[in-house]
């Protein structure tokens, strides 16, 4: 299907470039949240905004809000968003092509001349990577009253400023974040939409320009699970008598690999992944039996049952596995984030605005996720992308983010009611 | 099979009281190589040689040699020894058991006025363990020039101080180390008897007080084996795309551990440990693929062939399981220390004294196998012991002791022509 409105990728064009230009330090991209990174970004969007004749208008936290006005103001808006804020020598399109992505939509729309029934936002948001201060979020969260107030005493990774200064450096104001006061009303929004670069390396290989996001996978997080067995000489002790923590390890983590496979082949989504597993470097030694291991066990799915199942099995396993290896398998307590899934009807409309329709998981968290777990129709475009993100060769082509961008027009123009 | 001659167990028991009153440090046991502790148990077992009657020599670099001289003094002589250091807070027996072992069968032989047919002496060995210096069996290596002679200038853990130094400093010699020139003649040597402390669980276990050694392990260890992959979202990237280092590593040892398994079941004598497994604490995280691992993998077995096979294995299943993983799995180089056999007719003489008769293999190193890979007949006696060895717990009984020493005695009395 070709639409009729194309966007405007000369925009696009000219604002990821004077970004790469205005922000790269070194090898990679840096737009510190709610530093002058961030803030040149803001700037640059606000003054291409204006020239699109749009309205601006900049919340309490820093957030800012580019509309094209609709027929019915008063109707519940469409707002289109992303995070200006990248990790420190990340890449240049995280985040920053989905508020690329709105402008050049509505600079077509603008062009053509077209009134939308209602008001089409596009919500440059703030703070959403916790690389800078240890909390995710910050804006689309803040904006909605979510935040725990106790994030303001965070304090910056590399100059130790709280969140709270860092805010009020820039004219913002903590307060809201801190009576977890609302800044915009869940029911006036009729749908929130964010294209993004894909995090990971599926439509490189695949060879597909752009997916729609089913959902935002949950997580389960086992942060400090453990084995404790004995140390012990590692030829003086045959297998029966050994309380080896690697081997019992082992065991776990292979048996686990073989519960994803089993989900997988039912059908399920699931990731599972344990990126950190250490023995204890003051008492392990090359000829040692390991007495200890500790590693964080990480799921995530978009379905809660699946996680929730699958955790069952990693405790019974753990439980099992323990008593087989004569050692005892602490999994601990788990972090939870829940999956947020996007709205069916507008994956629809997506997908059939694709010329290879393709559906995928997300794996990281967006934005995206804030909106959908208040109820607000939510979808996402992904959008091709090299070498994975938050690194400094993001490679994200214009073609590809045209397919994006085309699909999220097309969407504007024949919304479903 | 009783015997006539009883050791003299009056004389062990106060030599080890003597022994832990004199040498316990807080909770352990400190007879540090080459230092005070060490040399107090030399001076101890010296004088109990005298009040024997033995021939005391000491050789240059600190060797103790306690002979009962024989009917033929020409003769090569049966040499019973063991090492009277420990580790830093090590336990009573590992090592001076040995010693008091040959002490109390010599003061038996006296008492009888048993003139045996060859020299019988009992050699309290220097600086076995390698916790002090960082070099293992410098008594028995330097005694037949086996030691390179760069191990005079290994700095001693806690002080500093050298090897070298700590020798003169004691009034020994450093030049027969310097020179590979050997203090003992292995033609001169008819037999090597060492009685030891089990240093693992199997005697207890198995409600036994004593065994005769198969052999002593030897070890092929891959010290610096390490997986690399490519570190990447854990949520964004799904299970083919990932390079997931942790994932490769639990394949692999999973698979070992099968084999392990295998080589058992067809009776091969095998031990393998990982005993140090870890991700890049510098790199890795708990919502990441891990990009690389590193481990060590320790091979034990009595048959070298075992462990070469078991090495290749882990060769071929490295690069199956690399390729299976998209990572590279390099093993390394091996470090190789050969295995050593006991002698057939001493175990078996050995074994005939046992009420329960036992075998079995020896994991860790011992004096024994430096006269064993020279030639030199040689068999080990084990005593059980409580709680492993090299910790301030071990525990041997007195009765579990004489069993052993009785064995010993039994066969200086009916030694196998």
């Amino acid at each position: 299907m070709i639409d009729a409105i194309q966007p405007d990728l000369s925009l696009a064009a000219s604002l990821f470039e004077t970004l790469d230009r205005a922000t790269r330090r070194g090898r990679g991209i840096v737009r510190d949240s709610y530093g002058d990174g961030e803030q040149f970004a803001h700037d640059l969007m606000r003054t291409a905004a204006q020239a699109l004749g749009l309205e601006i208008s900049v919340d309490a936290i820093g957030n800012l809000l580019m509309t094209l006005p609709g027929r019915d103001r008063s109707a519940p808006r469409i707002i289109m968003g992303s995070h200006l804020d990248s990790v420190p020598q990340g890449g240049n399109f995280d985040g920053a092509a989905g508020v690329v992505a709105g402008l050049s939509a509505l600079s077509a729309l603008r062009r053509e001349r077209v009134l939308p029934e209602c008001d089409l936002t596009v919500m440059a948001i703030r703070a959403e990577e916790s690389a800078w201060f240890d909390v995710a979020y910050v804006g689309s969260g803040g904006a909605f009253g979510l935040l725990d107030p106790a994030c303001l005493s965070i304090r910056r990774s590399d100059d130790g400023r709280t969140l709270e200064s860092a805010l009020r450096e820039r004219g913002f104001d903590p307060e809201p974040i801190r009576e977890r006061r609302a800044l915009l009303d869940p029911a006036q929004i009729r749908a929130y939409l964010e294209l993004h670069i894909e995090q990971g390396p599926t439509l490189v290989a695949k060879g597909l320009p752009a997916a729609i996001v089913t959902g935002i996978r949950g997580c389960k997080r086992f942060r400090n699970a453990r084995v404790l067995g004995e140390y012990a000489h590692s030829g003086a002790v045959a297998r029966p008598y050994r309380h080896d923590a690697v081997a019992a390890t082992v065991a776990l983590l292979h048996h686990l690999e073989g519960e994803w496979l089993r989900q997988e082949a039912a059908g399920a989504d699931l990731v599972l992944t344990s990126g950190e597993l250490f023995t204890d470097p003051t008492l392990h030694g090359p000829s040692k039996i390991a007495g200890e291991t500790r590693f964080v066990l990480d799921l995530r799915s978009l379905s809660q049952e699946t996680m929730d199942s699958v955790a069952l099995e990693a405790r019974a396993a753990a439980a099992r596995i323990g008593d087989e290896y004569r050692v005892s398998i602490e999994l601990g307590g788990t972090s939870d984030s829940p999956p947020a899934v996007m709205d069916e009807r507008l994956r629809a409309a997506l997908l059939r605005r694709l010329e290879q329709p393709f559906e995928m998981a997300s794996g990281a968290g967006h934005d995206a996720a804030v909106f959908a777990k208040l109820g607000i129709p939510s979808a996402m475009i992904f959008v091709r992308n090299e070498h994975g993100s938050h690194n400094p060769e993001e490679a994200m082509s214009l073609q590809d983010f045209a397919v994006g961008t085309r699909a999220l027009l097309g969407l504007l123009e024949e919304f479903p009611r």
